[in-house]
Parts: C-alpha cells; structure tokens; sequence
C-alpha cells in the first residue's frame, strides 16, 4: 500500500481489513479531524460552542462531484468537492464548521492520484476553516464508475440576524458579482478539448466563506448570495427572478470577463453568462448598502474584480433582461439542455 | 417527462431548465419537505426546537450506496440509503432529524427506476422520522456510472447522558446482537448469481432508530451499538476488541441465523459472521442490565429475535474468539479481502 504503483482494489470497499489500511494510509494521512479519527459510525459534534452565536440556527447542505478531468488548472475534483459545499453553506450566510465526504472509487484507481485528491481536500477545508470529520468510502467494480466521484455534505451555523434567501430581491436592489464570470467551465471545456488559449485560463475553484463574512459584517440585510455554478450566471438570475417574483435587469458591459474567457467563448460560441463558476458569488442587496458592500468586496482577495451588474427592477417579473454591448436589450432564459456535462 | 418510458438525459445535470423538470417531476414529486421545496442552496434548519433535548450535541454521517441489483426482496437502493444513515446515527445513540441526499445518475436510467426509488427513500423516511432537507443530482455519461449511486448524509440530535462509543466496551459486559445475521448479504448474492433458495430469502434492510431509544430508556448505559454491515458481526466485534483494548467472545450456537441463510452460507462457502446486515445491531452492555434491554428488544418489532451472543472479557485483548458448535474455539478475524462486493 506504501508503494504508489499500487491501485484501488475492491477488497478497499470491503469493511474488512483492506478497508481499514486505505483508511490509515491515504485518508487518515491527511485527513487529521479527532472526530475522524475516532472512526466511529459517525461524528458526534459535542463541543457545543460552535453552536454559537447561531441562535441555533444550522444551515445543512451537499452536492456530488464528478468533474472530468479530475486535475484541471486551479483545481482538482478534491479542492472542489470542498469548495462547493462551503459556498453552498456561504450562500445562506452561514459560516461552514463540519463536512462529511463520501468517496466512489473505482477498481483500478490508482492510489497516487487519490493521495493528491485527498491532500487537496484536506488543504482546502483547513485554508476555509472548516472541518471533516466523519466519512466513507465505497469501490465498484471497473467500469461501473469513473475514476472517483466525491460527495460532500456541510454543516454550518447563521449568525443571528442574517436572512439570505432567492426570494427576498425587491425592486431597487443593486446587483453584484465578485467577479470575473465563466473561468471555471471554460477551463474544464478547453482542458477536455485539449484546446490551448496560451495557458491563461484557470478555475476560479475557491471557497468563498470568508469573502461573505466580510460583506454580511458591512451588511447584515444582504437579500439574496448565489454562487453561479452550474446554468452559470444567467440560471441564476433566472431562479432569483422567478422566486422572488420580480424583473432582473444586466447590463452586459458591467459583466466581468476575463479576455482568455471572452476569446475562448467565441471560438466555442459560447455564452459567458451560461458558464459554471466554482469561485464566485452574485449578491442582491439593498440600494443603500450597494456601495459599502461593493467596497469590502474590493477590498478581500476573492472580490478584487467586484461589479455592479444590475439592478431589480418591478417591471417583466421572472424576467432576467440583458443590455447588450451594442445596446440592444435582450431576454436572457434560463439555461435550456446542457451545455458541458460534468463540469462539477 | 411524464411519459414513463423515458430515461435520464445529461441536460437534466446541466442546472438549467431540465433539471429543473426532474427536480419538479420526480424528486419533489415524493419528497415534500418544505426546507426542500425552497430549493435553495442549502436548506436552515431554523426551528430551534429540533436541538431540544439535546444539550447541543448533534451526531452527523455520512454514506454512499452503490449496492446491486438496484431493487431486491425487501428493499432498494433508496430504502438502503436512508435506513444506513439513520442506523449510523442510531449507533452512537442519536435521534436522527435531517438528512441530505445526493444522486448520481447514468444517462440513460429509466425514469420509472428513478421514480421507484424516490419514492422508496420518502417512504422510508417517513416512517423512519427524519426529514430530507436538502440534495443535489448529478449526471454522468452512459457507461460512467451504473445505473444511480446515491450519498446521503444525516444529522441527529444525542439526548443527554449517552455515551455510546466503540471504545466503551469492558470486561464483563454482555453482547446481544437484535436479531439473525447474514441476511441482507445473502439476499443480495442469490439474487446476483441468480440463485434461489425458495424465496425465502429477504434483506433486513429497515431503519433502527426507534429499536434503540426503546433500549436507551431501559438503559441509558449502553457501552456500543454497532450496526453489523459490510464486513459483517466478525469485523464489527473486531473493531470493537481493538478499539476497546479488550477480548469478546461469542459463542456460535448462540447467534441467530435463519434456515434459508445458513443453507445459502454452506451452498456458497460463507460464514453468516461476515455477511452484511442493514437492519440489526449489536450492542454491548453493562451485565446488570443485559436482561432488561433483552427483554426490551424482543417486544419491539425489530428486535423480536434479539439474543444474548457473548461477553467481553480481559484475556486475549483485541482478539474476537467464538465457540464453535462443535465445542471447540476459534480466532475471528476481521474479514480479509473482498467476500461480495457492491452489498450496500
């Protein structure tokens, strides 16, 4: 098992021995929790101080990861399988605390990449403050799964007064992004394409907790955070529309895109707006805020490309209306079929 | 979509438009939790009341199931995901409350599957008092994965005072197991091999988590709970010799097994010891009360063929020894290897 020539075996998935020495050996090696380690049937969370200052008040949430390849530019499958569920639990205000990841290995797997993926995870749950502490681990047999697939599931706590939800944009609110959009899937895509673009692309992979902390500390009655992931930037837009009952209005010239991004969604007649982002988040916040917000967002590593984008508005409600470069105004819909499977 | 011939595309991955006609069709169809219908990033478990009485201390778990065939007698998938993570919040004596569910789709997996095992997971979850808060869907290419994966995660509340842990074990405790071993495991490798033995094989596979608040009340000082599944009673007693730093022994005779399982063991070559169960446990606790909890067992539904199987003892520390019928004794190992992969 030292030696890293070695592969995934089924005996791995077995809960006998076999299951117990990739444990000790590649999950346990970097994966350092006490709660993990106690190896139990699961985490019993009894430090009850991380309960504070929640009123109590848990945000629970989890996503799969299947991403393809699973070492991509600014990321692996293991860097986003954490990422995503912190921003999940970000996007309702909450600050992440625990996690559980659940592995599908595939027979044949080899140990030296599945090292890497779990360091990864390791390194990014520690770099966003959040812990793993309870897991699994399955193997199928060759050919029935591909590679590894990885879900993860976060535990985190709101702080008292914070209320983000799709369906409180109201008319007048501004509308915000961190920044740039469309890096993360067309990093994928161009990875798989085996396209070059000069080696400038790279994914947005990050967790973006911290980044939200700051920006709820400016304020607190921040109405809707969204991470555009899947569907990209316009889904989303679409969802807060639709839930929230109310128009949404883009001018595109204030969406950041990064010119590696813009060229290479030309050259696959792609929407940057439609593409998956693994870093960033959009906010709908109070008009009076905008500004303040707009600024400690500048001001975090992970918001230095911030912008307003647009505004709510009460006209064409579950609309998402673009002004295009040219000036023209155009409906933006949700993301219709698929655009690249996979990317998360 | 309503039409039950069709079958899972990689658009209903995409997070535009056809995942959310699955998402509405199928998913939200069965599982009706307003947390879930909110469909937002995560769901906030904000009524307080839930943590009561608690003290705070909250067990959470996670698994994944890759199990075949994907429908069996007395189960599916969707049953096996939720009675696995509730068991495991059961065995360290939590009262499961929420739970999360992660699916991973082939391209291609009937739509009618799928709805069958929805279904099966709200029914089971349902009965089981626990709420599915919160998911995620996931599709991958045809021939990426097999047919569905699906991870569910779960969060219990600990009542104060228990203090269940596989290091708690001591000499002079009792061991029971709640019922026949070898069960689910068998179940699934007749129907694999397309073996029958009179149809009288049928998975155990059922939610635990009422069987031990009943044995909890009787007595709070339950030392371990271990729900026996991959790997069987032999790697469960195993874990808990070693992480107990004692000896266990068990005498065989005492073990239930039903007919048509030990007959399908001799067929096959197996020992009921190692074969997965996924709705019984076994338990270690303090002589004094060993016949009170037995008897607490034996008048729940789950528990009516529960049995006393052995004692821990001091001699022999980490190592699992069983009488045999023969009268002789032997040394149980944890399982080596690999004996039916894909079991749950």
């Amino acid at each position: 098992m030292a030696d890293y020539e070695k592969t995934v075996q089924l005996g791995h998935g077995s809960g006998g021995t076999m299951s117990h020495e990739i444990v000790q050996q590649v999950f346990l090696k970097h994966l350092r929790d006490p709660l993990l380690l106690a190896l139990e049937d699961g985490a019993v969370l009894d430090d009850q101080r991380w309960l504070e200052p929640s009123d109590g008040r848990i945000a629970f949430t989890t996503d799969s990861y299947v991403v393809r390849p699973l070492v991509f530019p600014g990321g692996d499958i293991g860097k986003l399988a954490v990422c995503g569920t912190v921003n999940d639990l970000a996007m309702r205000g909450a600050i992440p605390r625990f996690m559980s990841v659940g592995y599908i290995l595939e027979e044949g797997l080899s140990l030296q990449t599945l090292d890497r993926v779990v360091a990864s995870m390791a390194q990014t749950a520690q770099a966003a403050g959040v812990r793993i502490v309870t897991g699994d681990t399955k193997v199928v047999d060759r050919g029935s799964a591909d590679g590894v697939f990885i879900n993860t599931a976060g535990i985190g706590t709101v702080p008292s007064g914070i209320e983000i939800s799709a369906t409180r944009a109201v008319a007048g609110d501004v509308i915000l992004v961190s920044g740039a959009m469309g890096d993360h899937g067309l990093t994928i895509m161009t990875q798989r394409e085996g396209l070059m673009f000069g080696g400038s692309l790279q994914s947005d992979c990050r967790p973006l907790a911290s980044l939200v902390q700051v920006m709820l500390r400016c304020c607190p009655d921040i109405h809707v955070l969204r991470d555009p992931t899947r569907g990209g930037l316009a889904s989303a837009l679409n969802e807060v529309a639709e839930q929230s009952n109310v128009g949404i209005e883009i001018n595109e010239l204030a969406v950041p895109v990064h010119d590696a991004v813009r060229a290479a969604s030309e050259l696959l007649g792609l929407d940057p707006l439609y593409v998956a982002n693994e870093g960033k988040l959009m906010a709908i916040v109070p008009d009076k805020h905008a500004q303040r917000v707009l600024g400690a967002m500048r001001e975090h590593p992970d918001g230095a490309e911030a912008a307003v984008i647009g505004r709510v508005v009460a006209s064409n409600p579950g609309r998402v209306v673009v002004e295009t470069l040219l000036g023209t105004r155009r409906i933006v819909d949700m993301l219709a079929g698929e655009q690249l499977p996979r990317i998360c």
